[in-house]
């Protein structure tokens, strides 16, 4: 069942490594916003935008930066990085329900595959032949792990989650219900006209303190693996394809799509819905804005976008009309330019 | 096993509460199209631009508007509302397959969930602890149900859905393969460039009569619950953020994607592919055309869009071209526009 | 277990029907690029852009076009389409495991289903009254198949795929995991701001060599069947709609959505994050780049787009606002021209 935790907020300060201010004995039990905590819920001012609410908080207690926390009235929680604070304060009140040790009475486990004591396999998950699922994993219900593939320690793979073979997952990874890895790769040859399908021989690798989404996907390789390095974040239902490589802490949002052979640098965020064409690469620390296609490589880092603003309707079918003819534009502007220095060159001859 | 239903026009004719013109007695067993329909078939006029097949229809009885109702030589059941007449009679000639009342043998359900006796739960499905399935719920094969999530009645979960725990969906709600409801949101704090995980306390809730497509993912709330209200229709592959917000009766085409905190209005209509920013509120009765950012809030109704007219790729990429260089070209009408002044003074002077 | 091959270069010779130049008893137990290949592993020579790794490559064998053969040192399969060469020779590698004929004892099949003894039904599968799965299919573990729902001869559905009932695969078909074929049609009608839902009666027919990926959903039609012809390819994450029929050998890339009785021709190619409106039709060999919005029917062959290129996000800014005044643009420049005409007239009259 879910866990239910109460604590002293000296104690929360402890975990958190916060100069405490206020009554070290007053209870906690759970985080929430600045307009809806009570006495006993713990809240937090990471932007600058919701200091006119400190005044009304109901809160027990804020996590605050020092330099805010002379504007906070009751208790606080003083550290450098108010919002990482908050993200380890919900981690401590995680409700998520804990997982049974051992292997579900109703699981199939292939008796080649090798499961630690310690990790908790789901009804009617599927384990195959040669996988080794690592100490402290949870596999949940209604997955299937293929051949060969390795979940690593402490890795929660979430109910209906498929992983194909050939797959490793690295430590503390977290994969939501619906996602599949390891599926093939869409590359097929053409023969005149009909396509011949290339068998997917490579794998994905997958390394530590990942999460993938609900419903992403990402392929297995041709030859070499698909690769997504450590502390790399993926939301829902992104599409990674074969061969895509990204580097270690980047962050991906939900309904991107990545072609194949796409390499994308450390410590990128891709905003949701954009597109990468395939055989690219961009560099570290590169940001590209909500539902841009990136068409070629990027190699400076900083913000890239493309498409256009939001217009009522009816503007924009004008608009989309004048972007059809642009180009005609643009040389009707070389005329005049022209013509204006023919009249401006007749005004100096008269 | 599915159902195959006959039944005489004069039945439909109370069913549907429509005006019957013609023989009462003919016999129905099915819907088409005016192009398709035999004798023994209903068919529908919902657009005037059909009118032209009336004379060839082959339908053994047509729904219509007293306003066309002229048009129709043969049977008619004539409705205010054809198209609702259409949709009804679907409906009455359903031919989905009825589940099994009671829980299969090889389905998993916790001691501590309580399910109706009138509800279905399908084979190697899985319904943790403090869940309840009320009466005349179907629960489809393969599906898992989390901790203390409650599924109203009549609602239909077809078959591998993953609900998590703490999401509860009204009564007649429709939730298609492949959906997950619950998954943690995209939440992270940085920390020096690695991303910390903020645990996501809040949960679903989903109201009466909502519909949900395959592979649609909806995330559970970081502190509060994300919200679907009563009658939304959500399509398959879309995609909705912790904390979204979706008033009643609004509806959402395929591969939308909704950012974190995004409220939507009562009676929207969002096109397919359409992706909203977080953090944004849309008023009641807006239009999104397909395949828009949207970038900001709106909060007049109306209808919105982004993006650029479809063109062969040849102009297009001069056209691209241009785009980029559209501020230049601004500027060069400005530059030209001073010109002009200058030579019509010029001349005024002359 | 996966299978692992040796063989000699005459036997992959005469497999792939190539002119063999150089040691035909040389050992060959893998494809790799140019790059990675050692003495063991055979590679290709697909794109003139590769030639200058020739010299370098330590593969124990090219396929090569008779062109580019002189440039090869080693040994040599000379055939006239290299990149098909390659497909073919990956699949004869093809490291698969090999799923166990006959029913596995956990799966959950009706008695008034048909599966043929030479195919194999995955553990935790549910196969509903009246399906048929044909000689040599493979049912993937956790997977869905419902009523008289019918699966072609060879094809290999993988793990957890959810296909409802009245749905035909036909041979050789290609399902990867969470793809769900045959949920309801997003169609609704509506009855003064409430909507109605529309029973799907119709199925999902989808023929020979198809391949269909992981997450992609297909719904079924309303009346009559969404259809999918032979050798069509679909990628990960694909929407295709109730009623849409793409024509055969069409290969449709990952995240497209095709909306509802949307019609694709024979061989066109749809690259990534495409969107098409409903009720239109693409002539056969169209080609679409990614992330166009196709708004409206294509009559000729070619190649077609959308949107607007990449751009650094601090100078896209400033072109959005220019997009969005594009229409005011067109109109100084009209009434420049105006104005030029005039001054060019009094200079004639002067």
């Amino acid at each position: 069942m879910a866990k239910s935790k109460v604590c002293r907020l000296h104690e929360l300060a402890t975990y958190l490594g916060a100069e405490l201010r206020g009554e070290g004995d007053h209870e906690i039990s759970g985080v929430a916003s600045l307009e809806n905590a009570t006495q006993s819920e713990i809240s937090f001012l990471a932007r600058p935008d919701y200091i006119s609410i400190l005044d009304e908080t109901g809160a027990g207690a804020v996590i605050v930066s020092s330099k805010h926390a002379g504007l906070v009235r009751g208790n606080a929680l003083i550290l450098a990085n108010p919002y990482l604070g908050f993200a380890k304060t919900t981690r401590f009140f995680d409700n998520q329900p804990e997982a049974v040790v051992g292997i579900h009475a109703s699981a199939t486990v292939n008796d080649n595959a090798r499961v630690d004591e310690s990790a908790s396999v789901g009804a009617h998950a599927v384990i195959e032949a040669g996988a080794i699922i690592h100490a402290g994993v949870k596999i949940g219900p209604g997955c299937f792990i293929g051949e060969n593939s390795v979940i690593g320690a402490n890795s929660r793979i979430c109910a209906n989650v498929s992983i194909y073979h050939g797959v490793s997952v690295g430590e503390r990874a977290v994969v939501h219900s619906g996602a599949v890895i390891g599926a093939d790769g869409f590359g097929f040859a053409n023969d005149k006209g009909r396509w011949e399908k290339i068998a997917h021989l490579g794998g994905v690798e997958i390394g530590d303190d990942v999460e993938i989404g609900a419903c992403t996907t990402i392929d297995r390789g041709a030859l070499n693996n698909t690769i997504i390095e450590n502390g790399v974040k993926i939301d829902n239902q992104v599409m990674v394809a074969h061969n895509v490589h990204i580097c270690t802490d980047s962050a991906v949002a939900g309904c991107v799509g990545i072609s194949g052979s796409t390499k994308i640098g450390r410590n990128c965020t891709i905003a949701g819905g954009v597109g990468f064409v395939g055989h690219i690469s961009i560099a570290d620390r590169v940001h590209i804005t909500a539902m841009t296609l990136v068409t070629k490589s990027i190699t400076e880092p900083g913000s890239y976008s493309s498409g256009t603003g939001l217009m009522p309707t009816r503007e924009w079918k004008k608009s989309a009309v004048r972007i059809r003819q642009i180009d005609d534009l643009y040389r009707q502007i070389k005329q005049l330019e022209r013509e204006v220095i023919e009249l401006k060159n007749q005004g100096a001859q008269e």
